[in-house]
């Protein structure tokens, strides 16, 4: 044991009443709801990379955080790994997610990168072993290092693909050595500084070539979990391809990878996209191509990533009431792509956000569920539609033309008068449960 | 002749040192570019909704405009075509565009509006013959009548449906019959207001049979020109199902439309997506569907549609230069969707406004003629992928796997070594043409 | 009475788990919060506009709404104020608000508007006298009609500043009549639409002055409320002068009327600006001019000004909570400057958005009194400062030099030790009240 | 020498056909315009930070940029130093700018650190001895150490405000003794991440009180330069003090220092807070506070800040108009607050990002002084309040009040005609400068 989070204790679920900071005041792991335990529902992950790797820099500041794992060594990456599960362990965490970048020493070339790599992967493994948390899943980072500073699948140098497009081999191997549920795709590189050196047409197709090598080497090595891409519009590039969820769909029908590959949401990235969290999701649902979630919290007022922890229970049960809508995870989660402050300097904060969001969650998760169990909302959205049963109104789906409608337009006078569409009643409705 | 443009002469090009405000300083229809007349590189078109139907409100104030046509009556709407028609001929405008409501009055039903339509059509039809003005292109108004509040292809009530499909097809036999070089679809109410009460799956599939209908008709009727779409993310939607070039793209993808439809690109619908007016066309070309340009320009501080006459040069080259290089308009142009600002009543606030555009628009067309003619942007632009022309490159694109990649980079050392991007090497490049 | 609210009873308060849509859940005006009634803590009002004069129009479609009142006439008028105030009633509204443009029909000319002003204050006077419901403020309309296109008291032409402030006079004559508490100011055209044709410096001064002839009028006919400026960044105007809270303090400031003057708040306003609601509040606060509030809420994805009914606690609670901290209203109240969506259009959607954010607002007052009562969250935020309670620190503030200062940190060593700034941990302490 | 820029001779001016990459294509520093060396009117400064600093990082990635200069040793201070100057000479800068941090090692604590400064400054001044660019202004960089994460004259700590204050007052030496021509505080830690832990009455009262010792200590030392705050709206912090020129004024006036401070104002931080740069510039004028700029660009596709070059002529003309219409610069200059994009990583891309810059500023301020020269615009802005000459008019800004012009508005029927505001032939206007 280190004695990075000493008198600390691991957090037990305490109900609403608690006066005890470091307990969880809603977030019951064998709650059943919608019968299913809340753990199962909500299959919390802890994020590597800010949780223990982000130093605390921000664009106008340098490190804050004082870890005694900071450094380029393979026993600082295994005290890392250390403090990481004492930490899972606290928060009673069913799963982690790492960028390889996170876990291991930066190597001075591939060779190097991929032993470190396995070191680690194999010292996570013993780790493993003895600890109740899973991987939910694993990614490569191909955008800090300055060789992917213009890309990686879509960089203008070949050596930067092919790079980049080994680094994901051994990031699979990995996943698939730790059990892990997914494999992640971000492409923070993946677009473009500057259009008037880019050419877009090729680089879509570097990036569907690349994607379509992953996809052949999860099948050819049996990896089970799901491949999922992870929209974002921008930052750090200007403008990013995998731009929001909607473009990510564009992108894999073009490339006829659309059942191959799925989404992961993060909250902040779809305030970025000009979009609701929900709405991605709703969206990705409706595609048939729903993964999994970052859940996080991008300031309203900030026109950058923030990945605060979410903290407000009304927009976190919207989010999974459209989760729950669309059937809940299968492989996917509930992963905190979420930093504490800059100025969250002390062990204890990492804990506390992590407890805050997790019983936050689990708010949001209770009411979506108890607003599907009332039924009231999809009976009223069912209503709303329910014209289109009849059958003149089917066959407009179906069989007829401009021109038999226009003549039935016509003989019957149709003149239609609008009807409330009762936002305000439903809004009421859903604070109800909020 | 009406007395509306009294005073005012028809506008002649006489050169960047005239001292005329009624004049041409930039756009000489004649001048060659690239081997073909400016007009016909710039397809100019007039608005007639915001020149001749807006009566200047906002959300915050009423009509400022004094227009004698204003108010719903045949003979009104008359005087309305024939101001239009004095108004294309100072500008010398090729073309106009219009939705129905735009022309026609309002009727009480359906039968009346297609009544009034044709009688306007009929009088249109007779000033194009003495005119040399055409029309780029005609559009249904689907969105401002209180039937159409929530949608028409995805109203939840199949009779608003039923009613704006009736309407899209007099609008193509109007379209048709005047000559018109495209149609277009521009769904600011295929939306939502709020997710709510909205089911998106059900929405995107009444929005695809929709279009799949006007395409049928447009075929059964031997119309020749375009279907395009026009994107828009917001507004006055909370959220537009065609949201930008990309989702529009996804959503003919995934009901097989893709060759049959193109976009329609509005420089502020760009910006209030969170793309540049250039990233949308090259977006475009990219994917095989650019279609037409609505020039205008947003204000960069406000967060909603501005809808201003263009006036950067820099910026409307850049745009022109991705039309360029995308081999230049066919059935498209360049149609001002654009409004002079609420104070700017006098009507020749009206002519200048389209005066001043006008040469912006052959400003940035010549310099980016000039760039692409020179070519170093562009030899610039294939040097950086150049070392995609080595076979162990191409050889990935093709043949590689993720394991015989990274067999490679372990045989071959590979570490790459990034390159400058030359980002504002280029930016002065540009600057040397605008 | 008027059978337009017909079948809806007036609401009660029944508690959480009421079934009733006609009902309160958690706004009991009589429960006592902090020593006071939840009525009086919170001060209610209906703002007439929204309410009753807007059609329904947006930039892109027109009137949604079907109202009995609509139209420019006497009658009317009457018929609108006896529906407004059959609306108090049944929403038990302590207070209304209005402008003289919302009650009165439009005149042709000043003498006109200020006769049929008149005559409704008085029919709004005798309606008030059996009616419980007051006038929290009045204002006058400056930005609707065409005369203010250019602004009122910014306008370039002396003869709309006149009007203007004729105008002016006779709302608060008006306010003053009907026992009106507090006395508004929204410049809504008091700004810009391009800089290229104002004088920005002479448009301040002739601004100030109107506001001096405002607060000296106020003195001469003895009203006893406050005069209330309402920040807002844009929309309609390109740029509006009256910018946000800090704006109209440096304003205040610079002409000497800071003791004058408050602000009203709207939540949306302050989303426009880029700040949080309760950033606003707090600001007032700290300078001394805070007043009231207009509650609402901005949708977070759009750009304009979207006046949507409140419906998140949390966010509702931490505005409260700095209006409890600064004391409470005096004059102020709860302005709900807030429209049902142009698709609500049924009458029981005026009831049920109101009724829904009373109970919003009721919950988020609630909470933020019970995190005041509980002390934790400003004990916390004392103890962060405690350091400046040390004589060496507090000396820094009063007379000490740079040099006495380096001099200090030369010979005491002071090097200090960031501290964390918790910021994760007391959000979970908020959200154990919210 | 150092071999730095080995290969890049110095730059000169060769006119618009030049077809040398390093040359001037518009800046000719002694052309004159209004009477005045162009190099005179634009007062080019190279920001230190940006050019030499910064090491091209991003909240996604690490360093870029293959410097022999990063570390923290004098020595390599030194090689900075001198490969800075080199940059100036090939540029022909009339000025550099910097902070503390940028030019000097860090040090263990205050005390290394002003010595650190002193050594440095030393070395800086025996290189101005051979230069002939000078200090514009020299700035503490109280923001990227982690003692400032919460802020330096705010921070809940007083040691940190001491070491602040000392800091502030060793930078001010440094800027005396090298014969800088303004002092700059930029306050981007003087702000909050979040308003639960923060009191913003109290930090306000540290911020102007550690101003007040600033300026107090000017005094002392005979500092005869200006002290200039620049505003930003956010970033790093959440919400940052100075706001913009307005919230900077409002809080000059609030504690009686409006004559003793000027602002400083950057394009990119213009953008941010939701204002054009020349709105900014405008306002400050009219203020009387005018002090300097921060020439840049933000990418208004983007919500950070991206300090890239300034490349359209149009906007930077706007910029210098309302300069050179405020009397131009005095004590102020034109400092490039930019960086070159981080895949910009060849010694090549600074010079050309600055050579591009200049050639774009001289293009703006050659057509802004064209426009007054010519006149028209001023004209036809005055021309616009003409109707305010008139003895009635004039009246209602000295003693009328509401009563006497409510009289005078019905006495005389005054009935205002609304004017056109004529924006787009304004633009048209411009246009034919730009």
């Amino acid at each position: 044991m280190t004695d990075f989070f000493k008198d600390i204790p691991a957090l037990r679920y305490e109900g609403a009443d608690s006066a005890n900071d470091f307990a969880f005041r809603h977030y019951n792991p064998d709650e059943v709801v919608m019968g299913k335990r809340l753990e199962d529902h909500l299959r919390f992950a802890v994020a590597y990379w800010h949780s223990f790797a982000w130093p605390g820099t921000d664009p106008f500041g340098g490190q804050t955080f004082d870890r005694p794992w900071f450094g380029d060594a393979i026993d600082l990456a295994k005290l890392k790994a250390d403090v990481a599960f004492e930490m899972f362990e606290i928060l009673n965490a069913p799963y982690f997610c790492f960028h390889d970048a996170d876990i291991r020493p930066e190597g001075a070339d591939f060779a190097e990168n991929t032993r470190n790599l396995e070191i680690i992967v194999d010292y996570l493994g013993e780790k493993m072993q003895v600890s109740r948390t899973k991987l939910l899943w694993g990614t490569a980072n191909l955008f800090s290092h300055r060789r992917y500073m213009a890309g990686a699948a879509t960089n203008p140098d070949p050596d930067v693909f092919a790079f980049g497009a080994a680094t994901v081999k051994t990031c699979m191997d990995a996943t698939l050595k730790l059990g892990g549920e997914n494999y992640v795709l971000w492409g923070g590189r993946e677009g473009y500084e500057t259009l008037i050196n880019t050419d877009l047409g090729r680089e879509a197709d570097q990036m569907a070539r690349f994607l379509s090598m992953v996809i052949d080497y999860k099948h050819k090595i049996g990896f089970k979990g799901a491949i999922l891409i992870e929209p974002k519009p921008q930052e750090p590039s200007k403008h990013q391809y995998d731009y929001d969820v909607a473009t990510v769909y564009g992108f894999l029908r073009r490339y006829g990878l659309e059942n191959e590959v799925k989404v992961n949401i993060e909250q902040g990235h779809a305030i970025l996209a000009g979009h609701s969290f929900e709405h991605e999701i709703a969206t990705a649902a409706s595609l048939g191509i729903f993964g999994s979630i970052d859940m996080n919290r991008n300031d309203y007022q900030s026109g950058w990533d923030t990945d605060q922890f979410p903290n407000n229970v009304p927009e976190v049960a919207l989010a999974y009431y459209e989760i729950l809508k669309a059937g809940g995870f299968t492989t996917g989660g509930t992963n905190f792509d979420a930093k504490i402050r800059r100025q969250s300097i002390e062990p204890a904060d990492l804990i506390l956000a992590h407890a805050g969001a997790m019983d936050i969650c689990a708010r949001g998760l209770k009411a979506a569920a108890a607003m599907l169990e009332d039924g009231t909302l999809e009976a009223k959205r069912r209503e709303r539609y329910a014209g289109w049963d009849a059958p003149a109104a089917k066959a407009m789906l179906t069989d007829a033309t401009l021109e038999s409608i226009t003549e039935r337009v016509l003989s019957e006078g149709i003149n239609p008068t609008p009807r409330s569409g009762r936002q305000e009643a439903l809004e009421n409705l859903i604070n109800r449960f909020v």
